[in-house]
């Protein structure tokens, strides 16, 4: 086996990681936008069918796991190339997340059907949207290797941190208008929760980008995660709307 | 550079990389820990304390990252080896996530302080204890590559699911009772969640510790995660106590 051999080899490998990334990454969009729908349509159809895809994504999961170990092995890939390696195996890990909170957001579609209709929380099928433009641009920037877009992903993240702190506040006071609602805005609640969780990996996504073209990490850490945690009361933050609950 | 001195510095590589996690569990410990500790005793101080101890994890997890791209460029490890090193990488990423979700469990607890107090939902310790337990043991597990420990770990998480959705119905059974107390609650609801994903992150780790051991995957896919999802009201699932929503 000569030299170019072994390159070939390598080159042929690095395309089916990048291949298997790639269908990963759209598997976890679709999952994703299939969630979101049967969010706004309330299809319990949908929801039971986006559930019994996710092992799809779990797959791929470890198809690239053994491919990065394999090539590790066989390859010893440096520098540039094992930067390539190791950021697909840690891409590859936040999808299998995106995948899982998708799951997690049809099964509480699931749930919801059985309740009667609450008022519609109108942020959160914009919520979804958002995440899941997110998703698909973070991994055009990865496939481009864009650091500028990369960057401009992760900053567009803050969007969906406040639409949730905003949802957090808005399906709160729902519940205290109307105790009958409780059940049902706290799955919406946590369907908004895992959205915003899919937000961060797209952030998570961005950052591996960026260090893959750069070799560096981004410098200035942006603080991430929603600031629902310090909201006491809904009421109390609105100062509009008095005496409402 | 002869062959036994490359093995060498190899070795004390792997020395410090099991140093680096033993040093990273331990902190990620003591951060649930605090975390469970603030909730229990309402103690925002310490909640406040465990917040900023975050990035500590966080600095690790850079160390560990940084060392094991070293290790394999330069050592260029095979078969076992490498899997050690692959496997450090994965638990330093599950490890990170504890420490976020025990961040954000303060988090809540700072919020929770300025609210009048609800009444006590004592699964919420016990959860905390029972997460912090099964930390403790994976990470005994990884460090005495204790196959079997692990797969205890991996079956215990099944305990932590089932006190999550039994919280999960108390929680809601409370907010409809007194809707004064839905904004703690939620809080509750929340902090809840975040112990019972730690729980799944010890069950991950107990799965790398299996596969590190023995070379190949743990056989039977335990599902993981919580029930909540399908609970579609408090009352309806508890038929003992009657009218009592």
């Amino acid at each position: 086996m000569n030299n170019e051999h072994i390159v070939k080899s390598y080159d042929l490998d690095l395309n089916q990681l990048n291949d298997l990334i790639a269908r990963m990454g759209g598997l976890a969009e679709k999952q994703l936008a299939d969630a979101v729908q049967s969010v706004f349509k309330r299809d319990a159809e949908l929801a039971a069918k986006t559930v019994d895809s996710d092992h799809r994504i779990d797959d791929l999961e470890h198809d690239i796991d053994a491919l990065v170990v394999q090539m590790l092995a066989l390859r010893q890939p440096m520098a540039d190339d094992l930067r390539e390696v190791i950021t697909a195996l840690k891409i590859s890990s936040d999808l299998e997340r995106v995948g899982d909170y998708a799951a997690n957001i049809a099964k509480r579609v699931m749930a919801l059907s059985q309740v009667p209709s609450v008022r519609p929380a109108h942020l959160i099928p914009r919520m979804g949207t958002l995440a899941q433009a997110q998703i698909h641009r973070v991994l055009d920037a990865y496939v481009q290797r864009d650091a500028d877009k990369a960057v401009e992903v992760r900053n567009a993240d803050e969007e969906i941190d406040e639409m949730y702190t905003s949802l957090f506040r808005e399906l709160l006071t729902y519940m205290m208008e109307d105790p009958r609602d409780i059940s049902a805005c706290t799955h919406l609640l946590f369907i908004a929760k895992n959205i915003e969780r899919i937000g961060d990996h797209a952030t998570n996504i961005a950052e591996y980008v960026y260090f893959l073209v750069h070799g560096a990490p981004l410098a200035d850490e942006r603080p991430k995660g929603d600031t629902s945690p310090s909201v006491v009361s809904a009421p109390s933050k609105s100062p509009r709307k008095e005496g409402s609950a």
